[in-house]
C-alpha cells in the first residue's frame, strides 16, 4: 500500500487556500496510485489559528469547507485532514468548545474524526485554550490494516524516552495494545535548533518500543514568530528510518507499506541540514513566508555597518531575492568611516539596493527642540537613544512611503538585557534575528562566508561591535563579553537556573546579578518588540509571559570570590 | 467566630513584601480578636505570577517563605495563604508541576494544603500553563465548623446560573454534599466593566442553592494589563449579601460567624462604584500601581488638545498627584490654535505641569531627509506618520532624561481599526486607556466634568475629533461616525459575530466589512503596543491571541440594500 504525505505550508485562517493545497497535493499523489494521504496538523485551517478559534463564523466555515473537500478529492484515497471541530456535548457536560481533529476523507465524504489527546500548554503552545482532550486513541480500517491516529502532541509521552511522563495517559501505548498496523501522526511541531535530532530520536524509541512503525506528518512554514520545519518521517518496526521529506520546505513523500511484512519500506531520506546550515534554512523560511503571508514582496532595513544587520540583510536576500532588498544608511556625526564602507561593501556583495540619509541635521533639530529642557543635564542615554529613534522614524518613513516590509536587526543578548532602543533599532514587523545570541550571529556570519560566496566583509566581523551612539563607544562599555553575557543568558533564561547555579559554573557573581537584573527590568521592552523568529526552546516571543510590573530578582547569589572576567577571544 | 478578609495587593513576586502585607493584616486582626483570616488567591506571589512560575529558584523561594510566615503569624489564629506549592508526583503520573494552592497557618505551622481545581486558561488565564487541577474539594475544621475551602475559578461552574456547565466538576455542589458550614474562596479576579453585580449574583445564587454561606477574598490592585478591584464578599445562606470590602482600596473586612444559626452575621456594606465611576476607579488604580509597581514616581504624557489625552492626564493627576504629571504639547504647522489653547486650559484646570515643544522644524529637517527619496510621491500617510514619530521621539527623549514613565493615549476604538500610529502616538510605557472605546471617552470626561470639579474643557468635548496630521482633518475622514464604528467593533471584537450578524442589527455591510478588515489589517500595531489597562471582557492585551500573517476575512456579509450612514449625533 502506497502511503504519501503532504508536507504543506498552509496559511493560517486562508480555508479556501488551503484546502487547495491538500487538494493539489492529492492529485498529485493519485498520480502515483497512493492510497493514503497524509497532511499536517489542522491543515485545513494552518497551525497555530489561535483565537480565530474564538470565532463561531471561522469554526463554521471550516465545517462546511470539510465535506466540500471530500466530495473534490480523488474518491479512491483516503486522505487525513487536520480540523477543528466542535465538542457537542460542551455545554451538558463542561469542557472546552472544540476538538483538535483528523478527519478521514473517503469515498467523496467525511468518514471519522479522531481526537487530538495530549494538549501542550507549555511554551508557545495554547492548546487547553480552546480544545478539549480526546477520550481515547482509535484507528480505522483500511485494506484490512489497523491504523491509529495520532496527532502532534499525542506522541510525546513516553516515559522511558523523558525519563519522566508529561501527562497521565500514553496514546501510543493504548494503540500499540489494540495491536494496530501502523501507527501515524498529523504534526504541527515548531522548529527549535536541533529539535529534529530530537524527534528522530524519539521516534526511533518509540517504534522499536511497540514494534509499530509510525509516519510522521509535520507542517512546514512561517506563522509569526513559529517556524515549522517539515522533515517529516517514517520509521520501520525495527526503529529505522526508512524516509524524510525535505526541511523548511514543502514536499509531497511517499512510502510503500508492505501488508506482508506488515511495515514501512525503505524509501528516499532527504538530507537534514546541521548547526549553521539549519538556523539558517529556517530563518530564511520565517522571514520568506512572513512576507509572503503577510503580502510584502520588498524588504528594508537599516545597515549600520555592524554584524547584526550585515546577517539581516544577507537572510532578506536569501529569503526574497537581493533586488527586493532596500539598504538604508543613516550615519551620524559619531558613526566611524567604516560604518559606511562596510555596509556598502556588505550591499555591494549582497547585490542589494541601499540608500543613505545622514542624521546630522535631524540630531541637531532635536537638540535644538530639548535646549531648554535638558540646559542643565549632560549628553546621556536620552541623547543616545534619540539617534536610534531618528533612524527608526526614517525607517518607517520610507517602510510607509513604498510598501515594503521594515525588517529590524536586532539579537538575543542585546533584546534580553535591554542593549536596544524601544522605538528604535527595535522598529519593524518582524526581528528576524531576536532569538540568535550575539555569539550566534558571528558563527552564523562566519558559517556563511565560509560558503561559496563570502559575503560579509571580514572587517564587519572582526571589528568589536559597537552601537555608536557616542564617540568611542563599543557594547562591552556596557555590557560582559559576548561569550560570558551568552552562557549566562542561555542558562538564565533557557535552563532557568538560579543566580547560585550559574555563580557555580564559572561566572562571576556581581555579573551574574547584573545581567539577571537587566534582564527583568527590560522586559517591557520586550512586550512591544515585533515577532521574533524562534530558533531556540526559549524565545522572547508567544512562548514568554513575564510580569513587567514584577519585583522578582533572585538575591541568593553566594558570596564568591572575586573571579577576573576573561577578555573577549 | 469572627472571620476577616485582608483584601490585599501584592506586588507580583515580591514575596518578602508580600508576606508583610499578610503579617500586617493579621496583626490588624489580631486586635479584633479574628479567629479566622482570609487573604487573596496566591497571595504570597500575587496573581498572576506568569512564568515566574518556570523559574525553580522562585518556587523554592516560596516554599522557604510560607513556614517563616506561620511562625510570625500570631498563634491563636487560623490564616490562609495563597500559595504555588510542587507536584511532588508529577514526573511519576505525569502532570504539571505546580498545584495552585490555599496554605492553612495555625499554630505557628502549615497545617494544610488546598488544591485550585478548576483551572481556567480562556482570556487572559494560563492556569492550566503551571498548575495541576486538585482532586478533591475538601474542607477543614476551625471550632467544631467544617470550613470548605475553594479557589477562584472553583466558584464559577453552576450550571444553573450559566445556562451550560463550563467543567466537568463543580467544587461547590462537592463541598455542599459534605455538608461543610461555610465556604470560603480566595480569589485573584481581574476586574472588568460590571463584573461584581455578576460575581454577587452568582455568589447570592449558589448560597440560595446550597443553603450554605459563602465569604469571597479576592485581590486588589493592578498588575501590567489586569486590575483586581477587591470588593470581596460575604453571602449568607438565604443568599443574602451581608458584607462588602472596599471596591479598588486595599482592605480588612471582619464579618461574625455565628455557630448556633450556623451562618454569617450581617456586617459593613462598602458602596459599589457604578458605570463611569466604577471605570474612573479602575483606571485610576491601574495607573497608580503600574507606576508605583514599576518604581515611578512621575508621570508624563503628550497633550494634543484632543479628549484622549484629556481623559489621561486627568487620570495620571487622580494616579498620582498633578504636581507629578508633566504634559508635553507639540504643535505642528497642522495643529489649530485650539489644540494649544484647549491643551493649556486643561493642564490649568488640573494643575499639571507643561512644556510647548514646537515640531514644525523637525518636521521640515525629515522633510528634507526624505526629500530626495520621496521626490515624485505626494503628501501621504507616511508624511502624516512623521508627525507622530517626531511627537513620540520627544516624549521618549524627556522620559528617557528625566526617568517619568509616558503614558500613551489611544483608545480601543482606534487600536482595534489601526487609526494610530506605531512608534508615535502609541509609543509609552503603559496605554491607560487602551481598552476604552471613543464613546465612552466621551461618556468618562463627561461624568469627570459633572463632578465637583469639572476639568475637561467644553470645547474638548464639542469639537470634531482629530488627529491634526494634515490640514482640516476630522478622524470621520478616515472612519465611520464613533457610535456606528463603536457598535460594530463590540459585536466583532467582543461578541465575536460574523458579519452577516452584524450586518442584521442595521449596519451596512460595506462598512462592516471595511471595519472588519481594518481589524485584521492591525494587528500587527496591536502586537507592538504597550500594556492596556484592561476594562472590558474582551481586551486586545495577553488576553487577545490572534495571528498576524493570517487570512481569514469572513466574507459572508450578505448583499443588502444601501443602508445610509447616520450622521454623528
Amino acid at each position: 500500500m502506497k502511503i504519501a504525505i503532504a508536507q504543506l505550508n498552509p496559511t493560517i485562517g486562508n480555508l479556501d487556500h488551503n484546502a487547495e493545497l491538500i487538494l493539489a497535493a492529492a492529485q498529485q499523489a493519485a498520480t502515483q496510485n497512493v492510497r493514503l494521504l497524509l497532511t499536517p496538523e489542522l491543515s485545513l485551517c494552518g497551525y497555530p489559528p489561535r483565537d480565530l478559534l474564538m470565532q463561531p463564523a471561522f469554526v463554521e466555515q471550516m465545517a462546511r469547507r470539510l465535506p466540500q473537500l471530500a466530495q473534490d478529492l480523488p474518491p479512491q484515497m483516503a486522505v487525513l485532514v487536520g480540523i477543528a471541530v466542535s465538542n457537542p456535548t460542551a455545554a451538558q457536560l463542561g469542557g472546552k468548545p472544540l476538538f483538535n481533529s483528523t478527519a478521514l476523507l473517503q469515498n467523496g465524504q467525511v468518514e471519522q474524526f479522531f481526537h487530538k489527546r495530549l494538549l501542550p500548554t507549555y511554551d508557545v503552545f495554547d492548546d487547553n485554550r480552546y480544545f478539549e482532550p480526546g477520550s481515547a486513541s482509535e484507528y480505522f480500517m483500511l485494506d484490512g490494516l489497523r491504523i491509529g491516529v495520532t496527532i502532534c502532541e499525542d506522541l510525546w509521552n513516553d516515559a522511558n524516552f523523558w525519563g519522566k511522563r508529561n501527562y497521565a495517559v500514553d496514546p501510543l501505548a493504548e494503540l500499540a495494545a489494540q495491536n494496530v498496523d501502523l501507527i501515524i501522526n498529523l504534526s504541527g511541531s515548531p522548529y527549535s535548533f536541533a529539535k529534529q535530532q530530537l524527534r528522530e530520536s524519539m521516534l526511533a524509541q518509540a517504534t522499536q518500543t511497540y514494534g509499530q512503525p509510525i509516519l510522521y506528518s509535520n507542517q512546514v512554514g512561517g506563522n509569526d514568530d513559529l517556524i515549522f520545519d517539515g522533515s517529516s518521517v517514517g520509521f520501520n518496526r525495527q526503529g529505522e528510518l526508512v524516509c524524510r521529506a525535505q526541511a523548511f520546505e514543502s514536499d509531497l513523500m511517499t512510502v510503500e507499506f508492505d501488508p506482508i511484512s506488515r511495515d514501512l519500506q525503505p524509501s528516499s531520506i532527504a538530507p537534514q541540514p546541521q548547526d549553521n546550515a539549519e538556523i539558517w534554512a529556517a530563518l530564511v523560511l520565517g522571514v520568506k513566508d512572513y512576507m509572503r503571508k503577510c503580502g510584502f514582496s520588498k524588504a528594508m532595513l537599516g545597515l549600520s555597518g555592524g554584524i547584526d544587520s550585515a546577517l539581516v540583510a544577507a537572510l532578506a536576500a536569501a529569503a526574497v531575492g537581493a533586488e527586493n532588498v532596500l539598504g538604508i544608511l543613516m550615519p551620524s556625526p559619531y558613526s566611524s568611516d567604516h560604518s559606511v564602507s562596510d555596509a556598502l561593501e556588505l550591499a555591494q556583495n549582497l547585490g542589494i539596493q541601499t540608500q543613505i540619509l545622514p542624521i546630522g541635521e535631524l540630531m541637531q533639530s532635536y537638540d535644538q527642540s530639548f535646549a531648554e529642557l535638558f540646559q542643565d543635564s549632560e549628553f546621556g542615554l536620552a541623547e543616545e537613544n534619540i539617534q536610534s529613534r531618528i533612524r527608526g522614524s526614517l525607517l518607517m518613513g520610507i517602510s510607509n512611503k513604498f510598501g515594503h516590509l521594515l525588517i529590524s536587526t536586532g539579537n538575543k543578548s542585546e533584546l534580553a538585557v535591554g542593549y536596544c532602543t524601544l522605538y528604535g533599532d527595535m522598529n519593524g514587523g518582524l526581528a528576524a534575528i531576536a532569538d540568535l545570541p550575539k555569539t550566534r550571529v558571528y558563527a552564523l556570519c562566519r558559517w556563511l562566508n565560509a560558503g561559496d560566496n563570502p559575503v560579509i566583509p571580514e572587517h564587519i566581523l572582526t571589528k568589536p561591535p559597537s552601537a555608536e551612539l557616542k564617540p568611542g563607544q563599543v557594547d562591552q562599555d556596557s555590557l560582559p563579553p559576548y561569550d560570558l553575557l551568552d552562557d549566562i543568558l542561555c542558562q538564565f533564561v533557557t535552563q532557568h537556573r538560579s543566580p547560585a547555579e550559574i555563580v557555580a559554573t564559572g561566572h562571576e557573581a556581581a555579573t551574574v546579578e547584573r545581567v539577571i537584573m537587566l534582564v527583568t527590568r527590560a522586559e517591557f521592552k520586550r512586550k512591544q518588540s515585533p515577532p521574533g523568529l524562534k530558533i531556540t526552546d526559549r524565545a522572547f516571543g508567544t512562548g514568554w509571559r513575564m510580569p513587567i510590573a514584577s519585583r522578582w530578582l533572585p538575591s541568593s547569589v553566594p558570596a564568591s570570590p572575586k573571579i577576573a572576567l576573561p577578555t573577549r577571544s
